[in-house]
């Protein structure tokens, strides 16, 4: 078993670029230079398909399994099926049906688990013990998702524009850690600031606390994508030293940043995409007269969601 | 009075590059090879800047007077203060809100109407009494409107994509003669077929007579960009030996369109802007298996509106 992987496209050739585009109306009503480099557009919808598809390129297994009931998914089906390999996606059974959809949409095979009787990890383990050949992939904490991610960062550093502060959303830590690399490795120092769910503040109290802390159970923020109980040991080492700060942002100002992204901005952001303006709007003085990027991180969400949201 | 027009910013320096994507899972939807060409995150959010810039920076008056319900207005109101100019725009009492809002946060000068009492163009032709050395712009209708829009036509045609078709919304014209004449001034003879309102085709209805026919009054079709009577004179010389065809979207399929952007592209448009999709929903064995091109003319619409469509 095994593929060269040597002869699979690389992420570069891949990975669409993020679109940057400076919002003047959103930023007047935030008091900032705005820009937003946007994933909404990237393949499947969300940065996830830069991890997804480094990690499906670069190991050699042709089989990977995962769980996510969202956006990993997507990107680990879309980059599997790119490369001919194949995917198991553990998913929950009451998942969004849209989200069962673009998986199986994508090629992937969806394995659904009532989450009461088994939990996820179990059920990838169990998976892992039926596929031995398989590779067990992490959404979050996995030193070749950090490098995917880190596409980004780079991006961001080699941008024409000058921003004093990126703001991106904060789950795992995988976006955050891979932007702060990405940025690194081509030698721009722009501070990287965290917008997290104060409902899952983990990673605040992590950074207070100079150790990892967990939440007890998943919170159940409105921004999906940021519900991981704690952050990963790997994006740890990076974020412990290398963030610039984290703000922690009420629920009503994600949907508010939802919002004005769409009315303001013209973007429809998924919540956790809205974090980043959700942090301006909590802390305006932090702010306050900066040039801003702000990362939303993807746009998948449900219609009805997102309407309830806008109106 | 009078600037000299030359120190004007050219508008190739002030206007921002659509933005191209292809959307692979819309595309399989329809049976095409899908790229959107979107003015969503154009200056004001629509195309309309580009003819506005053009108009504002090239005639020498200081002030510019213009009816509009829509995105003319902030369009105009944006270019006017970016040169240093004034504009007033004559808008209907009972139009949008967020559309009186948003030509006065550009600077411009709103002039509200009750068109019971007096029309649109009554009230331009009042207020160029009163104002004997203001320019009075047309929406859609004129070389230099059509000279602005012309640089998306150009910008598509230097694509490194290859298009068999270019789908692009119809209303007054300005859009579609634009584009026929940026791709001609680059050497690109891709085809541009015009999605128009079947519920206001004049546009149809003048190819099929081989003159400009027009709507008895205003169509309420939901693409409220696209309700102008009649095609402009100066358009109407283009369209009628540069035009692909025109294809007649019924008022549900524009809705489709909007939602299908929303859902499988995370794409925010507005009605007028879900008229090409429109198109290949309603007339998909005119389309199938070819790589297209759709035009989404722009993204501001009421989110109330907007949460109605998607849902």
């Amino acid at each position: 078993m095994g593929k060269d992987t040597r002869a699979n496209p690389s992420l570069s050739e891949v990975v669409r670029s993020t679109f940057v585009f400076e919002a003047p109306r959103l930023g007047s009503r935030l008091g900032v230079t705005l820009f937003v480099a946007t994933e909404t557009f990237q393949r499947t919808g969300s940065f996830k398909f830069r991890a997804a598809y480094n990690v499906a390129s670069r190991v050699p297994q042709d089989q990977i399994l995962a769980a996510s009931s969202g956006n990993f998914g997507q990107a680990l089906a879309c980059a599997t099926k790119m490369l001919g390999k194949s995917c198991i996606v553990v998913m929950p059974a009451n998942s969004a049906k849209v989200k069962i959809a673009a998986v199986e949409e994508y090629g992937g095979k969806v394995d659904l688990i009532h989450t009461g009787r088994i939990t996820r990890s179990q059920r990838v383990a169990e998976l892992a013990r039926e596929y031995p050949d398989a590779y067990v992939a992490s959404a979050y904490d996995d030193p070749l998702v950090i490098e995917g991610n880190a596409s980004l960062g780079s991006e961001l550093g080699r941008s024409p524009h000058r921003f004093d502060v990126i703001v991106a959303p904060l789950g795992g830590g995988g976006l955050a850690s891979g932007i702060i690399s990405g940025l690194k490795s081509v030698g721009c120092a722009t501070p990287v600031i965290a917008a997290e769910p104060l409902l899952a503040n983990d990673g605040a109290r992590s950074m207070r606390e100079g150790r990892i802390v967990a939440n007890d159970r998943e919170a159940q923020t409105i921004a999906d994508g940021a519900r991981t109980p704690s952050l990963g040991k790997h994006n740890w080492e990076i974020l412990r030293t290398g963030l610039g700060g984290i703000s922690e942002v009420p629920e009503d100002s994600i949907r508010d940043g939802v919002r004005l992204l769409f009315t303001h901005a013209n973007l429809k952001a998924e919540p956790t995409g809205g974090l980043g303006v959700g942090a301006l709007l909590a802390e305006p003085d932090r702010f306050r007269g900066k040039t801003v990027c702000v990362v939303v991180s993807g746009g998948n969400v449900d219609p009805a969601t997102f309407a309830a949201m806008i109106s």
